[in-house]
């Protein structure tokens, strides 16, 4: 049975706090979402900002293979004709095939919020969506507040679904808009209504950490459409998280949703946090980093002899991929397994004299503050330098930096470095608008004569983080990723002082790069 | 009813990529625990390890209120006595009220992961809890991988619940190991164990995005105890989370899990997060800081109209609050919300010149990178500006920082500063282990001639977020958390140039502080 899969990323999900989506970012998303197979994209909301309407316009030209894009509005006001409503008026205008429309299913909320009547708000509803759906679109109507609406006055509450279709609405989305109900009491609400109406589709919030578990009850209860956003972005605690409700209702529970897509999932819930500029969140069902990530030891043995015994699906059922974390917890066998990964012509055996090295290592500087659980450049560098075979490309002689405050209130920054390659000395200066960016200039300069490739190369993320609370004065860890334009590497440093490990995590990334490309 | 919580934040929360705690973080998670009222505490897995023996001999010295401490381990091995086994001999004489012991109850891991026969796995259990039940523990049994169990051979899984009773366990936990259990299904095997047996527990992982609504599940099926942690902290996907379980539990469902003590929950939650070292996730259910957080400009005017039309419990009840947050996407409503609690006894409308210049100073500087959602001292000295009364405490004439590297490797740093306070100037140097410190030591130097209060402030937290993705040469935002003693408050800065970015944060901190002592 197919269920449909709507997102609301870029309209309920920018409700979300610190999201913000430019137009460019928008239009990532969108093909991000059309390349996963959801059904309907819903781009944004409606309002009377000319802003807006320019936005919508660019949209008419996306070409899309899979959805159908959808724009967002409120029903009309008290007392106000659907036609004279500026911003409805724009949604019939603008050239997207589909309007979600939203208005109030819970009594209380016409007369205490909106402080209209309930006949009132009803003429609202009918009047708002055939207004727009004789324009051309088709029309899907949001109860905001349903549920709650349905516990207070259940008949009110089917009266405002029987208006929305009565007025032409394709399909009646129950909201629970304050994410407080419980799995149970959606899917028994669902089952009342779909009882009633086909093409029904449920909207939760994810404030009793349910939102996913509440989406698949309402399926389970005849429900034919799952709104949501990815990774469950959006205000509070979040929208429904449709990277768990696709691999949930289609791997297990053989709903059909998104189909092959769904080996797109993994890819397109990065490209989706990267455009809503948020630190993706590894722990994530499915899809994060770690979700197939093993860490103890016990575990890891388990996980290699049988996979179903520790893992319930396949990694790359959802184009994720299994990871065995070397840290403190973790035994020999990970250290082996990241070993062999790195050197696969060579074998290891956990009695190995530089197994054993590169393990205790691994330990010492991870007690130092190190995490090379997502830095995996500097762990190869790490296994180099224990199996006693890391080769420097080059020495450091001098290092400053200066800073200074100028005339405009910027500060200026340059570097002046002088390195060793072999015996023969380099000194360059650099500038930038930061210490650290600066250096890299200037390293970056004096290395480009002995090793012309390093021109390729650049940084393309800079993280710094403080690891104990005397803040300025405490141990930083300084993560870097950078690229050669073909494959990404990151590295990291720590040290009491921000500049110095930023400097480690630079030479490493430098490093890194000679060696592969040597190999 | 009452409904046992069991946190295993110390031992399987441990287990989380990135989680470390020290025996001090340890102590402080526990006293935490402690005050939330939950009825047992996991402090840590025992080996054969002699540190771990020292970790849980300093245990028996530590008084507690409400929570039992448990000490986990393995089962014996195959062919091994109890008795015999080094582990087993440490639980048995570490002086910690109660045990939990794991074993399997999934024949196919019994057979193809520990290579034995499920008979022998019957006799290692039974042999266990029995050994460690005899030393005067209560001994709690943790059923490893019980639901595959049950639904490749339920008999089998059944035989190993029985088993551990009849070894004298007091508890017997059904573990949903690898967190690929539907909530149903979670149901329904819970209702037919709590059938024969009383005294089962749950734990479940988040592989699903589903833990919380599992345990829920399984405690309306008749289990007693639920195990997880705090914020669901933990492998791969985490544990099942406790801060959303308890008050789902408590205010949602009747069932009594830690009392009054809920009011402690938001507080808790951070105290954990901060000694486990991670980043506090403010989207959380009921404790994080977005939970009770209202956006978009429509439900903010609601909320304040009815809250109950768009909250769905308080957030006083778990000692959270009520947040409107300023941002490019909420309108007046939200800002002069902020204007009157920095202000309370000035009036102000949606109208007033000073509102409507303080929105668009707000957008302006937003769109510029900042962000004062978590920034409400720079928010403060923002509205100062925005109604013409933000005073100058100084003036910065010119600044330098020079950063070396020595001999040893680390790169130190000084700063030399002048700034005039009221015609008067002042010179002084700093020194630190980076530019930044170096900077906020001279700072502090030079104003404490002319502010001696500034000798009670210090520096509590330093952030640094990359704002796009030309990595090094991109904007950041440098975000500190600054403390007299008695407050805590939290300034921004934003620039291409850290050093720059950090000097605003630390002007408007200082700032903050003197405006508030004169105020």
């Amino acid at each position: 049975m197919k269920i449909e899969i709507f997102d609301t990323t870029l309209r309920d999900g920018e409700q979300g706090a610190g999201v913000e989506f430019s137009s460019d970012d928008k239009l990532r998303v969108i093909h991000a979402l059309d390349g996963l197979g959801v059904s309907y994209i819903e781009a944004g909301m409606m309002t009377d900002d000319p802003a807006k309407h320019a936005f919508f316009h660019t949209l008419s030209k996306v070409k899309l293979k899979n959805a159908k894009l959808a724009v967002f509005g409120q029903t009309c006001r008290t007392g106000e004709k659907a036609s004279e409503n500026p911003a409805l008026r724009a949604i019939a205008e603008c050239d997207v095939p589909a309007a979600v429309l939203y208005g109030k299913a819970w009594e209380y909320q016409v007369t205490d919020v909106l402080k209209t009547t309930g006949g009132e708000n009803l003429r609202m509803i009918y009047d708002s969506i055939s207004f727009v759906k004789s324009s051309g679109k088709e029309v899907i109507f949001d109860a905001e507040h349903f549920f709650d609406g349905y516990a207070d006055n259940p008949v009110y509450a089917m009266c405002v679904v029987d208006t929305a279709f009565r007025a032409g609405a394709s399909r009646v989305v129950l909201c629970d808009t304050n994410g407080g109900m419980l799995p149970d009491v959606i899917g028994m609400v669902c089952a009342a209504v779909t009882k009633k109406h086909k093409n029904i589709g449920i909207h939760c919030h994810n404030d009793l950490g349910m939102a996913v578990s509440c989406s698949v009850s309402a399926v389970l209860s005849g429900v034919s459409q799952v709104q949501g956003t990815i990774s469950g972005i959006g205000e509070r605690c979040g929208n429904a998280n449709l990277d768990t409700i696709i691999p949930v209702l289609q791997l297990k529970l053989g709903f059909d949703c998104i189909g092959e897509n769904i080996k797109n999932l993994s890819r397109t819930a990065r490209t989706v946090n990267e455009a809503a500029n948020l630190a993706f969140n590894e722990n994530e069902p499915f899809v994060g980093g770690y979700a197939f990530t093993h860490k103890a030891g016990a575990h890891i043995d388990g996980v290699s002899k049988a996979p179903r015994a520790f893992e319930h699906i396949t990694p790359e059922s959802v184009g994720n991929r299994r990871n065995i974390v070397v840290s403190g917890l973790s035994g020999r066998a990970a250290v082996i397994d990241k070993m062999r990964a790195y050197m696969p012509d060579r074998a290891f055996r956990k009695d190995d004299e530089g197994v054993i090295r590169t393990a205790a290592m691994i330990r010492e500087r991870e007690s130092a503050g190190y995490a090379y659980e997502d830095a995996g450049a500097s762990l190869a560098l790490l296994i180099d330098e224990a199996l006693e075979r890391r080769k420097r490309y080059f020495n450091l002689i001098s290092l400053k930096v200066m800073v200074d405050s100028q005339n405009d209130g910027d500060m200026g920054a340059s570097a002046v470095i002088k390195i060793s390659v072999g015996g023969r000395e380099e000194l360059t200066a650099g500038e930038g608008n930061g210490p650290v960016n600066a250096i890299d200039e200037a390293l970056r300069r004096a290395l480009l004569r002995f090793y012309p490739e390093i021109a390729d190369m650049r940084l393309t993320d800079y993280r710094v983080r403080v690891l104990d609370s005397n803040a300025t004065a405490s141990s930083v860890r300084v993560s870097i990723e950078s690229t050669d334009g073909v494959s990404v590497w990151r590295t990291i440093g720590v040290s009491s002082d921000v500049i110095n490990a930023s400097w480690q995590a630079m030479c490493d990334a430098v490093e890194y790069m000679l060696r592969m490309r040597e190999a």
